[in-house]
């Protein structure tokens, strides 16, 4: 029966047996120590002979534990019997018990399946994964439908651009760039509240900190709302509920990157700020003429409603039409939209909004984006039978990720990330 | 303030507001019903007038809740206001207030967005999501980390064959079959319980009810594992705890198609069989003799385990090398593998089993399978640097969606099947 080593300092005085990875070794001649890794920290060995086996190797302990308050957790194992389960190499290209900072970024991607093995890599794909499990449960809980939809398909949601095309036996598909037109023709069909996790893809060949070529989307489209403000309320909410689990349940982690998460209760003070509001605010406090939300300018907002609100989240509502796709829904004066981006600590995590829900204002708006019904596939059907008034979002797993626990590239938080140039491992 | 379908007999004789899509219309001349259909279900809505909307139109309705026992929950509505949020084309191509029985599945696949309203239908995935909510929920209480890894991939796990290619800027890149190379590789690093639900591509010609060429595969991988029987064990304790809340919760759903799930419980005792075992049992019990375990032979082993042990689940382990991956484990003779399916109802709906963790084992298997390490890729990396004795499986979402609830069909099971000739809507 193997004990986890964050378990080891309950058993004092008592045999038991461990296993995992050698993850540093040190001789000193009469008293040697291994320190050991697994899924649940380290614990130390120690060992009076000489120590034959390399960082890496696979060992299953058995043996006395003795408390040590210089140990990790106050205590270590004297084994009676040591097992190699795997030996490894001499030779890794990557030093696992050394800090990642000391390797480029090209080094460690390419090494993935070492650097992974990195502690304070490691706890990158821990937090995710208690990402993953926080905003299901919200979603679950608040009576939503989890949906599995196509990535294959025949036209892109976005208009056609940035898709990559797949040989599909005697046809030609694409990978799905979101699951747009699932999650409204879902909402179309009675299930009113849908989301889904899954892989998206861009063709897109700028290579940038904060852009992948294959990301985890988490979308969200619910029914029967009145406009992008019940989203925003609606995102308030799963946030605040998925930065204060992290608070309580993941500090650990954090802590490895001098990170941290909005207080429990921040996320829903975070403002909102109109498109053109957003400009001048940015040019007052920069003393610049602002033309767009640039990412210096995403940058900005964020300090200052990190200042005047206590949380640096911000959304910025009332985009024009012309900066936002088709289907986003306009307001009265057909000028702007009832649409919206979240910015958390300077990098945009989220895009939603209300969608058009009427076949005749659809028809209406495709010419004005030089777009026709044809190349919209089963789009547009949709909206023949009963669409009920509808929104959504989408945020980036690997944006808010990286935001979280401050990685300079979003690559970093994808296990295997897919860039032009890199499509292995 | 909306009031959903099923909370409308908690309003008795009071003013609510509700909202949905017309699902059925009677008119009897001075009284006219349209029973109004919403994510929670359906409520009555009661007309002395003319009903001038059709079918699928969604409507915002304010009236008077009275008791009717005749009526869906005991309860209907005398609208004092209603609102057109949304019209619908009266040229319906599937009736959607029919039983889906009615119309081939082909129609019902290319009309999709219609038939996903037959509330008969959108039980399949209301299902599946609670299957998917289930599925997560165990994996995380039991300390498993969820992963997202890349489903662009160099080259196959299984081989090379069956695999949909995928223009990638200046190269070629294929679909994943499989997380294989990414789940084995995680448990390599240290996570040591890993499990994904994505999709997962098998460019495979063949249209059979038990095909398609996209599915949702939830993958499953640990470590420091002895044998395939720690895999049947975790993955009977895993189905228990599934099964059971889809009896306490969903039975609605399986109402809807006259389904049920084991009893909780009864899947612990599901038996397991050899390989060579099964086939002398089938010879047995059907008087033929028997060559492979094949369809049949699957419905005979879910029928035997059904009256013998209670539960119409059978693992079969101990499979011949050759009937299996070349990462399989073998046995200490070198014919059989430490690996196993489980049948449910007829129907394979898991492979798994112990993998190879050793390079040289590794070396020494691939020629057996006229393969070569050039051909894998990263893979042979992940057994170089002390990778730990593992193992684990994958279930079908799909499938698994389809046994319990008998659907004929296995595309019905998924909301846009993806076979040679279908990649719409």
């Amino acid at each position: 029966m193997r004990t986890l080593a964050q378990d080891v300092p309950k058993h004092l005085d008592q045999d038991i047996e461990v296993a995992g990875w050698v993850h540093r070794v040190r001789e000193l001649g009469q008293v040697n120590f291994v320190l050991l890794r697994d899924r649940s920290g380290m614990v130390q060995l120690v060992f009076g002979d000489k120590i034959d086996f390399t960082p890496e190797t696979v060992l299953s302990v058995r043996g006395r534990v003795q408390a040590n308050p210089k140990a990790p957790g106050g205590a270590e194992i004297h084994p009676t019997s040591v097992t190699i389960l795997a030996r490894a190499d001499q030779s890794l290209p990557v030093q696992v018990n050394q800090d990642p900072d000391k390797y480029p970024l090209d080094v460690l991607l390419d090494h993935r399946f070492i650097s992974l093995r990195m502690p304070k890599i490691r706890a990158i794909f821990e937090l995710q994964s208690a990402l993953l499990r926080y905003l299901s449960e919200f979603m679950h809980s608040e009576g939503f439908f989890e949906m599995k939809t196509s990535k294959l398909v025949g036209s892109g949601a976005e208009g056609g651009t940035g898709l990559f095309s797949v040989e599909y036996f005697e046809n030609r598909v694409y990978l799905a760039q979101s699951p747009q037109l699932y999650k409204q023709g879902m909402i179309s069909t009675g299930m009113e509240r849908v989301f889904e996790i899954s892989h998206a893809y861009r063709a897109e060949k700028h290579d940038t900190p904060r852009h992948i070529n294959e990301y985890v989307s988490f979308d969200v489209e619910m029914a029967f709302i009145e406009s992008e403000l019940d989203l925003i309320e609606f995102e308030r909410r799963l946030l605040d509920d998925v930065f204060t689990k992290v608070g309580q349940n993941d500090q650990s982690l954090l802590d490895l990157w001098g990170a941290s998460v909005p207080a429990a209760g921040a996320m829903l003070k975070a403002p909102i700020v109109g498109h053109d509001e957003a400009k001048d605010l940015v040019g007052k406090l920069t003393g610049k003429k602002v033309f767009e939300i640039n990412p210096e300018a995403e940058r900005v907002l964020s300090d200052w409603a990190l200042k005047e609100h206590g949380v640096d989240l911000v959304f910025i509502n009332d985009w024009p039409r012309k900066k936002r796709p088709f289907y986003t829904y306009p307001t009265a004066d057909g000028l702007k939209t009832h649409s919206f981006d979240l910015i958390f600590r300077g990098l945009e995590i989220t895009s939603g909004g209300k969608r058009i829900n009427e076949y005749a204002m659809l028809t209406d708006a495709l010419p004005k984006f030089g777009m026709s019904l044809e190349g919209l596939g089963a789009y547009p059907t949709i909206f023949q039978y009963g669409c009920p008034p509808h929104g959504g979002f989408a945020i980036g797993l690997e944006r808010l990720t990286q935001k979280i626990l401050g990685l300079v590239n979003v690559k970093e938080a994808s296990p295997f990330p897919r860039d032009r140039k890199r499509f292995t491992p």
